[in-house]
């Protein structure tokens, strides 16, 4: 044992469970501390997911929003990246369990797993109308949306051609929005000289959200503007509409006291989250509080009542000491909760104390289509082309901080000035069937039962 | 219906299967044709498979090799593409039969749906030493590579560590050749600074060779070049050297008359190659002569003896009627059958005849590592750093010609300079499982029979 191990032995050990922006911008802040740091995740990356639509609309590769965390940390010579999961946690043993191996002592626990969809009691909707939150989401939307124009392209019976270039998107917040904006684009500009039988720019896309207006948590005026920007794109958005059943590719909502069916064999859910697992097991271990959507209660230092050791940040956590409700859950507060609790940390490591969290919110944005947004900053309001131009240096400031993805600016460029989507490529789970004999059964591309088996 | 429609009705219908490289080529030698042309290929994109290796190793992403078969065949109007499968021919009614829909009737057949992998009778081998021809294996191959470092770092006992971290690449062609140097790069360098428990370095990469050296169809200068800049690379290669069988994460191996068995976690397949289910159709359907790989034997004019209006071109024809042995299964061969029998069907059109087949052969390369290759131009041969411009610029300038992938050269350039792998993510087909509980039983990452249902 050489010198630097005997020294972190000695350190306490703090654990970080998630590498998405709570738990890296954490483990980033404890890079000098006198602390040992475990940074587990289940991924061996940490994905930039305000850009997973682009993935999911073909615009962008995996890789160009995603960075292993080793590379991340590479230089942290006090951390240690793990790839496994946490199953459960002894809070009094000051223990996590992992999925794979041994159990873990800490001195400190930061938990920052997320969020995942959420249908509001309708697990089954997922498989026809799936939502977008990992790497394989995107994937698998992309599949859908770009094998939708291939099938009508087959398809002779012009109703079900109809339902094939139709697409629902349930949700308006800014993923809903997002999607809707990129789908509409590839219709009516990607694709539209790509077809013999069919007329991609007659494809139909809706957008259907719950309250009165679209981006419900931004300025009334930024909502205004983003309905009017998505209708120039040709998309059809509803608003106080509610989605009562999906199934056999259609779509059956709610408005007002009238209840209408939509014939549309690409449904994407972009409505709601509901906490990751492990808000479970910290409620279960620790008797932590849940909201509504499981997500953990925190102390106004982002603690567990009870539990000053175990710390939740990040989506997971539902902080409401600040402001009439709880801090929403975007990547830039997750990133400073997560340079709080590793200062917080690091100042207890000498005995010193810190203040409680404050979060200073900058604002938001959310964009639509290929060059316009909607930005609202706190001081002032942008729409349009300037609004998306701030929405792009945003974007690419954060992924250039993490792994000079430099790539990306470029081909962002190239895409707007070609109009093209050069990652549209329909694949499957990886698959290692030798091509032998012809399928027996076969499978219709509409089909969405689909199942590929990977080895 | 109109003038184009009309005017098209009455053209020739020339149906195409496979768009790789063979049969890309002849659609797009045909776009000024008087004829009606039909791509039908069971995925919707061409991939330049000479650089999947760089998929598999983490390299590239794969949008980057691949590009839209639409997209490339847009402005071709007399042109459709369809996503299907052929299952079936009629060489009598000039049919094709389709495995989504309805059959089609051709007037001239151009077959180029290529080679899959032959284990030469241990079909059994393909789960535990996989094959790279599609997408989805490389990227099946990725996740085992990265998986192999990810789990070497979590496990305690020495011996199993030492598997983990041991590479056998069953091939020594251009594709075993590359798949060897790529992942000792990534041990040596793109990873070497990014394990706690592990010295990736440490790591070993065997490269097995059945004939008494690498790159058989290179002159031998090319052979021992390549072989010194492997071990340069500190890859173990080991030539007259017969895989017996693999199975438990190990390989067994017969040197002369002794026989070995290693202990190896990931073990790649690059060792043969069979012929597409297609050449077993036309063999059935028009008595069609198969050689000993499944290849189909075709006529001094690429078509079938017997049937002058069925051709076969690409990996998939033996075509010997130049020099003492078939052509090779290599990208120009195809290129310039798919362009000969566009210009054969041309010429038909108008009552006139071509001379048969003749290929130019301008010669062959293979890369090793990241900045080095061995050329074999007719007139001379190159290794090392001007082989590797040579082959960076060779693929570079047919990739531009299809699809202006000048994010690839920007890539290449970016990884050259920063030593970097930004593909290395390791995921599984897409799925759509709610995370609600923690798996019953736990899947060890190093589990070679692990099922991933997608839907």
């Amino acid at each position: 044992m050489n010198n630097t191990q005997t020294k972190q032995a000695s350190m306490p050990h703090v654990v970080i469970v998630g590498g998405g922006f709570g738990g890296l911008y954490a483990a980033k802040s404890l890079k000098d501390a006198p602390v040992k740091v475990t940074l587990i995740d289940k991924r061996n990356f940490h994905l930039f997911q305000p850009l997973l639509y682009q993935v999911a609309t073909g615009t962008l590769s995996p890789a160009d929003i995603a960075s292993p965390l080793r590379v991340i940390l590479s230089k942290h010579k006090n951390t240690q990246v793990l790839l496994d999961k946490v199953i459960d946690i002894d809070p009094e043993a000051k223990k996590v369990f992992l999925e794979e191996r041994e159990e873990l002592d800490y001195d400190a626990l930061i938990v920052a797993t997320g969020v995942s969809h959420h249908y509001f009691g309708n697990d089954q909707w997922q498989n026809d109308a799936p939502g977008l939150k990992t790497v394989e989401d995107a994937l698998e939307m992309r599949r859908r949306i770009f094998m939708a124009f291939e099938a009508a392209e087959k398809e002779p019976n012009p109703e079900r051609r109809k339902a094939l270039l139709t697409f629902v998107v349930v949700g308006g917040g800014p993923t809903g929005v997002e999607l809707a904006g990129a789908i509409a684009e590839i219709a009516h500009q990607s694709v539209k000289n790509d077809f013999r039988n069919i007329d991609p720019t007659q494809a139909q896309v809706l957008l259907f959200e719950g309250m009165d207006r679209i981006l419900p948590p931004y300025p009334e005026k930024c909502s205004a503007d983003a309905q009017k920007a998505l209708e120039e794109l040709g998309i059809n958005v509803q608003t106080k509409t509610l989605v009562t059943h999906i199934a056999d590719n259609s779509v059956t909502f709610r408005q007002g006291e009238e209840t209408k069916t939509i014939q549309a064999h690409t449904i994407l859910w972009a409505a709601g989250v509901r906490a990751s697992f492990m808000g479970k097991v910290l409620a279960d271990s620790t008797g932590a509080e849940l909201d509504r959507s499981g997500r953990v209660i925190v102390e106004p230092d982002l603690s567990l009542k009870g539990y000053g050791d175990i710390f939740v940040i990040g989506d997971l956590a539902n902080f409401a000491h600040q402001g009439d409700r709880p801090l929403p859950g975007v990547a830039p507060v997750a990133m400073k909760q997560g340079e709080y609790v590793a200062n917080l940390i690091t100042k207890r490591t000498v005995g010193k104390t810190v203040g409680q969290f404050k979060y200073q919110d900058f604002g938001s944005m959310a964009v639509i289509g290929q060059n316009k947004a909607v930005v609202d900053l706190n001081f002032a309001k942008f729409s349009g082309f300037v609004a998306w131009i701030i929405w792009i240096f945003a974007h690419i400031y954060y992924l250039i901080e993490f792994d000079n993805k430099l790539i990306v600016m470029i081909q962002w460029a190239w895409n707007y000035i070609t109009l093209g989507r050069g990652a549209r490529l329909i694949t499957e789970g990886s698959s290692l069937q030798l091509e032998i004999e012809p399928p027996k059964k076969p499978e219709r591309a509409t089909s969405q039962s689909k199942e590929t088996v990977s080895v």
